[in-house]
């Protein structure tokens, strides 16, 4: 409601879309800030894909889309699909791969609507040259990730383009699921006094990519964050049922891009708390090096929940004990504000607004 | 059984494995063939692939899965699931673009599974640069491809690559619908005496491409048959219920492709006439300027269906009604084969083996 206090860098109060300026269609071009899943993406998709594509399922906004099934009981719940494009670069890096990267992001997409995943397509598009070692290694561990996830590759396609017209691989996932009936997940739901949950420290994934970039090597012992966060979900709705209102992993963009897509679907805004938000040591210090917010850095094996208050501590305490999440916390409160702010109480006792990511902070990082 | 006579370029009869020597995984590495959709991509799927991802769905070999799925009446039939990745080159081309053909082909392999198609997911790989008037023009013509077919695309992705690291765009789309109960289509299906159907003249997809293709610029009036074919599909399942039993379409690789895996997948020989297999003057005319051979040239808005011989007829009434087959016809027969092979009575009379694509006759055709 009010525009926040201490606060040099809020953004111009009377637009509260992420973005100023419509899209220039005309003499425009893609840049790298498109893919990175801040604003200049979200413009791309509500100016461009959504005005193209429109349809009720695509309008829903979260992940995923839930949809109706002719022959399948609504009782029974509803199937959810979800999709997922994946260039990582470095394509093998410290805690996964593309492979494994692949099967875990559209499982958590699934899973993220509420729903049980059950089966995942594969499309790969491989570069002339591409060492075949290298892409039985990727699909082994793709292989590898399914399983323990027991939710299997079931069909796939395999196109080559010339050499220097691709990368190596780029993997695009879709996955199909379930969603139970009674369960309702959205990043439209989060309502004013909701506790925002945190499943872990934040930042692990984007620094591991970075970390093996060739022209920023540097030595961190930082391994990726990539999981299957269903086996989550599944016991965090099961300790409490119909209290979670949101699930969401916080990708490209980080946490604090995540937090803003959620408070401007649902129109609300967020109060986090800086001292609640875990970074590991190891993970700061290598943001701090390269100029890095861990809040905008990509995690891959995170969740945030939004949920009623009353059932937060049920909710925690289904998450601490499942082994993703032993160090789940409360990094926040949703509070009404028609500006859809995301605040953070800092460690020195301040208040700042957390924006989008603007730029294009770590391109290629899933 | 026997080999057939009067064929210089039989191959080994002994292996019936379209090709000889395992892949070299070891020191090997793509080739713009292993995405032709011929011999080596086969074998790419099966030894890489297959071997890592290795599940009953997948094993299936069709171009889609048929699966279980909780809490769906299996009265009312099952899910299906196909997916396709889309790198043709170049983008725009005579009768249809990247938009549109994502459609057409991920709805066609989930129709040939004699599903009715639902809905679509799109996961879009765009290299930094691009203009996006021309994204806009992609994405306008997937959505009314979409629209004009009433399957409409529920999710999506966007990732960005850097300049250089792809090429314009890139789409992966996957389908997932439902088989009505009582329905069975599967390549595993075709027995000796059925009746071999196709719906219309060959070819012209992959000339429309071509013809565009900077490098052999040359004057033609060809367009792409690039359709969407799940009408049709559900004309013929109605009209002749239970005696289909293979449906497919004939794209990369050709009609000749398709033919040689599906008599693989069922374990018997084909014998085709030449004379009925239909192809416009003028993609006749390109491919002999090109030296390319129709039957290898890739279609997308073309089927194959093959079915009882005694309801050859009601099939052929049935296609024939509908718009897109206005041209159908039988083109041979099953028999049995134990070494599998697709055979061709040509127009002079002689017998000749119709091989899988072996080489890569046509790059970046989808």
């Amino acid at each position: 409601m009010s525009a926040p206090p201490d606060t040099p860098d809020t953004p111009d109060n009377a637009a509260r879309k992420p973005y100023q300026r419509p899209l220039d269609i005309k003499r425009g071009r893609i840049d790298m800030g498109h893919g990175a899943g801040g604003k200049a993406a979200a413009q791309l998709i509500e100016e461009l894909f959504l005005a193209e594509l429109d349809n009720p399922y695509l309008r829903q906004g979260d992940d995923g889309a839930s949809l109706p099934l002719p022959g399948f009981d609504p009782a029974a719940g509803r199937l959810v699909m979800a999709c997922d494009g994946h260039v990582v670069s470095p394509i093998f890096f410290p805690g996964g791969d593309l492979g494994s990267l692949a099967v875990h992001g559209t499982i958590n997409d699934v899973a993220m609507l509420g729903a049980q995943p059950l089966y995942l397509s594969a499309c790969f598009i491989i570069e002339e040259g591409y060492p075949l070692a290298d892409l039985q290694r990727i699909v082994r561990s793709m292989g590898a990730a399914a399983r323990a996830a027991g939710v299997p590759v079931v069909c796939g396609d395999t196109k080559v383009v010339e050499r220097g017209k691709g990368d190596g691989v780029f993997i695009s996932t879709t996955g199909v699921g379930v969603v139970p009936a009674g369960v309702s997940i959205s990043g439209r739901q989060a309502r004013p006094g909701d506790a925002v949950l945190l499943s872990g420290p934040i930042g692990a994934h984007g620094v591991a990519v970075l970390s093996q970039r060739e022209s920023l090597a540097f030595a961190t012992s930082v391994q990726s964050d990539s999981a299957a966060l269903h086996t989550l979900v599944a016991a965090v709705l099961a300790a409490a049922p119909g209290a979670v209102r949101v699930l969401r992993d916080p990708t490209r963009g980080g946490l604090a891009t995540t937090l803003n897509e959620i408070a401007r679907q649902s129109g609300v805004g967020m109060v986090l708390d800086e001292a609640a938000i875990a970074v590991l040591p190891e993970v700061d210090a290598a943001c701090e090096l390269l100029g890095l917010d861990p809040l905008y850095v990509a995690n891959e094996g995170k969740l945030v929940a939004i949920c009623d208050p009353a059932a937060a501590p049920v909710v925690l305490a289904a998450m601490r004990a499942h082994p993703l999440a032993r160090e789940a916390a409360q990094i926040g409160s949703v509070q009404a504000d028609a500006q859809q702010f995301v605040q953070m109480r800092t460690r020195f006792g301040g208040r700042r607004v957390v924006d989008w990511l603007s730029g294009e902070q770590l391109p290629r990082i899933c």
